[in-house]
């Protein structure tokens, strides 16, 4: 430290490396001036810039979710914070840990209700677990052990931490210790038996899993237990991460359609939730239930978020004795596709080429709806999903996964209206040479809504509300826009082209984009 | 109207419609599909897509500057609003007008508490000045003519009403009559009178005006008190709109930097305000004061938001006996400027070429510091500024002025960094064939923020916090991200490359953007 007595900023941001917070995501401004000059007077914190806020809070919960711990956030005042709230939203929902600071004006300005002072409380709030402003410099550090700590706390969330300026100027104390974050839950042993007797009880059973249950051992745990007692094992629509691919015991996912997760669901008679809400519907539809549990299903919990529910998992299948040998998915990649080029082909593509390993960032939509199935036999990866329903996640998501896994190919598959939300990330990847293969479905129409309009009830829909759902007039480009921001970019018209190009983007480090022409779903 | 028993979607746009709402900016989902089937079905509505809600809210809020009523707006659910946040903000530091329609789940949908559920109305608030949530498709109507007359509410706000899904879609009453919003209070003429002693005092006095004081019959009104007193008059750094030009009587408006401001008011020992708060600068700096008033001055209020503001400065200049001549700005304008291409010779190119009776979208921030000198003496035309502070305006508000005055130019004069945040936004102008010229002040940086980060006193930055500042590595190539989205675009590196360029540009309809290589301002 070039100071003998540090300022709040500087004693926070030693405070957060201290307590293993190992990289700053921002989009600065004035008030967080001092924060940023400390960034270089503090060793160990490395900063990301982004152009847009939407991609630094993408950016930390990908980083987070591959991590495992997470990054911090810095956020210019409450407009700020309005850019990055989609993505916390997302991150919220998939529970990532995220210490978002949010600098505000010094605490002596806000009197004057300067042009960009607003209430920073009311919107960290509703995407927040934890919320707190620091009124001193004294009091920095401490406040941000205790942020890092919140961020950790089972299941993990967004711990935001309001900094108004003269807290980051103001001489500090020294750097605050690390907090433990308090520990998941142990789930007791009755709740275990509970759970086996509902899972073993007469008629069919279906045991659902969400939150971190979809890595390797949760799944796992979850395919014993299934094969103990023949209950269906459905993972949530929206993971945060799913370990999948050749080798991986992989627990099928609940379909985005009511329709088809309420075939999925059958006539079960006993559901039991492991860290997932009971199965609803996305949005509600005229005459159709919003609750995806059938009739006269009685449903119990294993584990909650703050439980450490793999290991409830685990201490469910030893008391039903379940075996240890579970089905895993079988080795097999499909053909490399020739002739038109169609989300099939595409999917068939992605499947024959793969990497080992790989982080699969899929912001797909109705474009992606082969991808789960050409990739089942692909080497093992990792698959992360949209997991609040914000669209504009992907290319931020894979920045941040990239950055925090920079050996491991980054695919980012991604519908263009998605993309549109925050394509500026695609200039950070640049600028950090993140290894990020990115393929835009270009079909020129945000499909999704044209399916939602029809399965809404609003019928022959006329020229202006097809207008809203319509991405041509002009056709959007995505080579010039990734080239635009510094990324590599090709356009591919034929299944031969975009395989050569996909092939040609796995081979190559630092960031590459495909656009891939393709016609929208039709349904 | 298609059908006898109107929804609850078609009843809420009549009734928009029937109170001189006329155009939509949109951004929607699936919970929103009802309003957006409606569109068809109700004529006098006009639809404006936007691919960012960013560029959604920009828009409603030019639209309403130029327009001088609301357009509404159409955002999906709690993120929705998040992305669009930014710019209500700057529309709520306008005192514009807007209908802020959030579609929400169906209210019986609510408890599912489904991936996109969010708290709404807090985020609202933030923004707001009015917020309520329609629970019925019975009271959908009477809301929707009530937040058209809070919108209006002088000084003029965003109206937010919460819009669940169901709400649109179930059988609704006709539509409702429109509501007459509040009219402005008349001030008194105590106050008139107050204010007449307090500039007549001895020492030197200030008016000080915000609002929607600029227009011409403010500023006039203003000059003749200041024949009549020999006080200064001065506007507010950021403007809502102000008219200006050759032979429309101009106010000087007061500077960002506090230092400059400081000397403008110099030691004056009566301010009377109209229509805004009392002078403050912008962000806090260690060792600076925050409030602009000069020590010992005498601050009193002419009028408010909620008052009259331009009837009580005329009210006032009677009082005082002022003449009815005032100085008007002289005609006159800046040559062709030749050779390098600076920023003096941009604000020289365009002081030569403003066409009469233009909009002017002002996001230059440190690169437009000669436009206002430079087009002083040019064809009377209307400024716009950034009024909040959250950057990112600037695309977005260009299309919505255009939108409101279609056989209007308007010149978006749009730095760099800021241009990043809605860029999105040039999608919409070339989709809509607005008559939008973009100037973009290429100088790869951050300026502003290499200006504050010295004026912090935070000295000698090390390489990550030029970093934050920098917008280099790589090079953002804005004619590619223009074209990437429908706009004719073309770079200029001389001035007489600029000079012809924009030339070109302002005699195409259509958007056009000019890429202009500058160097940073050397602060």
């Amino acid at each position: 430290m070039s100071d003998p007595t540090p300022n709040g900023a500087q004693s926070l941001i030693r405070t957060l490396v201290d307590s293993g917070v190992e990289v700053c995501f921002a989009n600065p401004g004035t008030s967080e001036m001092h924060f940023v000059a400390a960034l270089d007077e503090v060793p160990g914190m490395r900063a990301v810039l982004g152009l847009f806020e939407g991609v630094v809070t993408g950016a930390a919960d990908g980083y987070a979710r591959i991590a495992g711990k997470p990054a911090c956030i810095l956020l210019h005042l409450g407009p700020g914070l309005g850019n990055g709230f989609a993505n916390l939203h997302n991150a919220r929902r998939a529970h990532t840990p995220i210490v978002n600071i949010v600098g505000d004006h010094a605490t002596y300005h806000k009197r004057f209700d300067a042009p960009l002072e607003s209430d920073i409380d009311a919107v960290a709030g509703a995407v927040s677990t934890w919320v707190h402003r620091s009124m001193t410099s004294e009091s920095a550090p401490t406040d941000g052990a205790r942020a890092v700590a919140e961020a950790m706390r089972s299941p993990g969330g967004v711990a935001t931490l309001i900094l108004p300026a003269d807290v980051c100027w103001l001489e500090s104390t020294p750097p605050a210790a690390p907090v433990m974050p308090q520990p998941p839950a142990i789930v007791p042993q009755e709740v275990v038996d509970a759970a086996a007797r509902a899972l073993r009880s007469d008629g069919s059973s279906v045991l659902f899993l969400g939150g971190r249950t979809l890595d390797e051992r949760g799944q796992r745990a979850a395919l014993r237990i299934a094969a103990a007692t023949g209950a269906k094992v459905f993972g949530e629509v929206f993971p945060r991460v799913q370990r999948r691919g050749a080798g991986v015991p992989v627990v099928e996912r609940l379909t985005y359609l009511a329709e088809f997760a309420q075939m999925q669901l059958g006539d079960a008679t006993s559901m039991v939730l492991v860290d997932v809400p009971e199965p609803a519907s996305f949005f509600a539809y005229p005459g159709k239930p919003s609750s995806l549990v059938p009739e006269g299903c009685a449903v119990s919990t294993l584990a909650t978020g703050t439980d450490d529910a793999v290991a409830a998992l685990e201490a469910l299948a030893d008391a039903l004795g379940a075996p240890d040998d579970v089905p895993v998915a079988e080795a097999g990649r499909p053909e490399r596709p020739t002739g038109e080029l169609t989300i099939e082909s595409v999917a068939s593509a992605i499947g024959a080429l793969l990497p080992e390993n790989a982080i699969v960032i899929d912001e797909a939509q109705t474009s992606g709806i082969f991808n789960q199935g050409a990739t089942a036999g692909a080497p093992p990866h990792d698959w992360l999903t949209l997991t609040g329903g914000a669209i504009g996640i992907g290319v931020p998501l894979a920045l941040g996964a990239s950055i925090a896994a920079p050996d491991r190919p980054v695919l980012n598959l991604q519908a263009d209206g998605s993309a549109m939300y925050t394509l500026q990330g695609w200039w950070s990847q640049a600028r950090e040479g993140t290894n990020v293969t990115t393929v835009i479905y270009n079909n020129s129409s945000y499909a999704i809504l044209r399916m939602e309009l029809a399965r809404v009830g609003a019928d022959e829909p006329g020229p202006q509300a097809l207008g809203m759902l319509d991405l041509a007039r002009p056709d959007l480009d995505f080579v010039q826009l990734a080239q635009g921001m510094g990324v590599a970019a090709e356009r591919a018209q034929t299944a031969e082209e975009f395989t050569e190009a996909l092939e040609r983007a796995l081979a190559n480090d630092g960031p590459n984009l495909i656009e891939a022409i393709v016609p929208p779903l039709g349904l």
